[in-house]
C-alpha cells in the first residue's frame, strides 16, 4: 500500500504548534504524540533466514537485517555463506576513520563455496520498489527519499530507486569491475553516511543491534584502513542465519511496519520537532532503525 | 568575496562527460581535475589561538579548530579554561553510540574560572555570514548550505544562517536552559551527523586531526552513553591552545580558503563524479575538511 506522507497526515489528529511561534510563520501541523505509537500489529516477525548472526571472539554480537527481496542475488549468496560457515575465524580486517568497517577474509584467497554466484549481477538499484512514505524534502543526493512498507530506507531520482548508504547499512566491497562482488566481504559505513557509494554498490541488510562492536573499533593508519597487523583484527567466532540454530536457540526479531498512519504521524513529529528544536526536516539516514526483539 | 558556484564554475576549463553516457542524460560540466588543485596561496595559516589541543592519556592527541569569528563568546570562554588548565585531568566521559562523545569534568561540579561567563549568550546562529560556495542542491535540513571562505560548513533556511552539526564538529554541551552551556563540556558527534541539533546548540569548532581517538572509543551501554564506570573514561592529560605552548613546540596549521576558482572546481567534481560513479550531488557534512599542517 502506497500512500503519501500528506494522504496519511490528512487522515489523523493534529495539534497546531505552541502559541509561542511568531505569527509569521505558517504553523506546521503536528500530529499528537500518541497517534505516533506504533499499534501491536505494526511489528511484523522478520523471518529467520533474513537475520545475519556475527558472534565476535570478543563474545559480542551483531545481528544483520537482510534485504532479501531488494538485493536477492547477493543474499542468497551469503545465506550460502553462512549455511558453509565461510565466515567462521575470519575477521572484521578493515576500519577506516569516518568510512567503513568491513569483515570476510583479508587474503581475498579462501576459497568460496561452489554453490554460490562468484560473479552475481550487480544489484545497485532496485526495481518494482516505491517508498510507502516519502519525506518532505529532497536531499543532496536524491530528488525524493523515503522508505518501504517493510522499513528500508531508500532513494529516487524519479527513474531509478536504490537503497541508502546510510550509517550502520550494510554493502558488498568488491574490486574495480562491478559484478566482482560475491557478498562474501561485507563493509558497513561507521561515520557520515557513505551516500556517495549510492547505486555503485550492492546494499544487502542494516545492523540491527550491536552496531557499537563495529563502530568502536580502533581505526588503522594503514592505506584504506586495513590493519596492517594481523593481530589488529577483530576475530569472527561464527556467523549463521538465525533459521540455522536450534529453535530454541534463535533470537527472534520484528520491524515496525511504516504504511500506516502511525509511522506517518512519527515521522511528522520528527519533521517538525517541539520547540525548543529548531531544527526542521529529516534526511533518510536519520529515521529510526525500528526494530526490535520479539517481546 | 561572496561568489555563487555557477559564477565561479562558469570561468575555469571545463570538459564534457565522456562518450560512454547516454545521449539522453544531459552531460553535466566538469572541471579538469587539475583546475581544482589548490594553489599555494590558498593554504592559509590558522592562528595559534584558534587551535585547541587534547593530549589524551593514552599518548594520542586530538585537535580542534576553533570557530572564533562564528562563536566568540563561547570560544573566549574555551580560551580562557585552556589558559587555567581547567580541562587537565578531567576526562572524555561520554561515548554515545551513533551519536556523540563528550568530554570535560563528568561531575558538574568542577569550580570554573572566575574569569569565564557562566552563562554567555547563546550563538546557535551566526550573524553576518554569508557562504563564499553554495552547494547546488538544499539538503534535509535547509534551503541552502554551503562554505565560509574560511571553511567552515553553514546552512541558511533564508533568514538565519548556522554552523551544521556535521561528523567531528565540537558543539558546547548544556543542561536544558539554551544559556546554560560555558564551553567547558564539549561534545563531538561521532556517527551519522547530528543535524538535528542545528539552531539549537552553540557550534564552536571542528576536530581536525585525531578525530579516531574519540570516534573509536568504545561506546557506553549506560543512559545517554555516559560511562558508569569512572575506569571506562578516557584520561585527558592536559588541554591547552596552541598559542600557550612554547613557540618552538607548537604545532601549525593551515585551512584550505574557499573563494576561489580552485576550490569551486574541486566541487564540482565531487557533485558531478566521474563514472562509475553515480551518485551526484554533496552534502554539506561530505565536504571535505581541507586543513593540512603547515608544510
Amino acid at each position: 500500500m502506497v500512500k503519501s506522507l500528506l494522504a496519511l497526515v490528512a487522515t489523523i489528529t493534529i495539534a497546531p504548534l505552541s502559541a509561542q511561534n511568531s505569527p509569521q510563520t505558517a504553523a506546521p501541523l503536528r500530529p499528537n504524540a500518541a497517534a505516533a505509537e506504533p499499534a501491536a500489529e505494526d511489528w511484523r516477525d522478520i523471518p529467520a533466514d533474513e537475520i545475519l548472526l556475527l558472534q565476535l571472539k570478543s563474545g559480542r554480537q551483531v545481528v544483520v537485517r537482510l534485504a532479501a527481496r531488494l538485493a536477492p542475488a547477493h543474499v542468497n549468496n551469503i545465506r550460502k555463506l553462512a549455511m558453509a560457515r565461510w565466515w567462521d575465524g575470519e575477521s572484521v580486517y578493515r576500519v577506516q576513520e569516518n568510512w567503513v568497517a568491513q569483515w570476510g577474509d583479508p587474503t581475498e584467497k579462501k576459497p568460496l563455496p561452489p554453490e554460490i554466484l562468484a560473479r552475481p549481477p550487480s544489484e545497485f538499484e532496485v526495481a518494482g520498489v516505491s517508498p510507502a512514505l516519502r519525506l518532505s524534502k529532497p536531499d543532496s543526493y536524491a530528488s525524493a527519499t523515503g522508505i518501504t512498507a517493510d522499513g528500508w530506507p531508500i532513494a529516487t531520482d524519479g527513474k531509478a530507486t536504490w537503497l541508502t548508504h546510510c550509517y550502520g547499512m550494510v554493502g558488498v566491497a568488491r574490486d574495480q569491475l562491478p559484478d566482482t562482488g560475491t557478498g562474501a566481504e561485507l563493509f558497513t559505513p561507521i561515520g557520515q553516511s557513505a551516500r556517495r557509494l549510492d547505486r555503485n554498490y550492492t546494499v544487502v541488510g542494516r545492523v540491527i543491534e550491536g552496531m557499537q562492536h563495529l563502530s568502536g573499533l580502533p581505526r588503522s593508519d594503514a592505506p584504506m584502513g586495513v590493519y596492517a597487523d594481523a593481530a589488529e583484527r577483530t576475530g569472527i567466532l561464527w556467523a549463521r542465519l538465525a533459521s540455522q540454530l536450534p529453535p530454541d536457540e534463535r533470537p527472534h526479531f520484528q520491524y515496525r511496519a511504516t504504511d500506516n498512519e502511525r509511522y506517518a504521524a512519527m515521522i511528522a513529529l520528527r519533521e517538525h520537532p517541539a520547540p525548543p528544536t529548531v531544527a526542521t526536516g529529516l534526511n533518510v539516514c536519520d529515521l529510526p532503525v525500528a526494530v526490535r526483539r520479539r517481546p
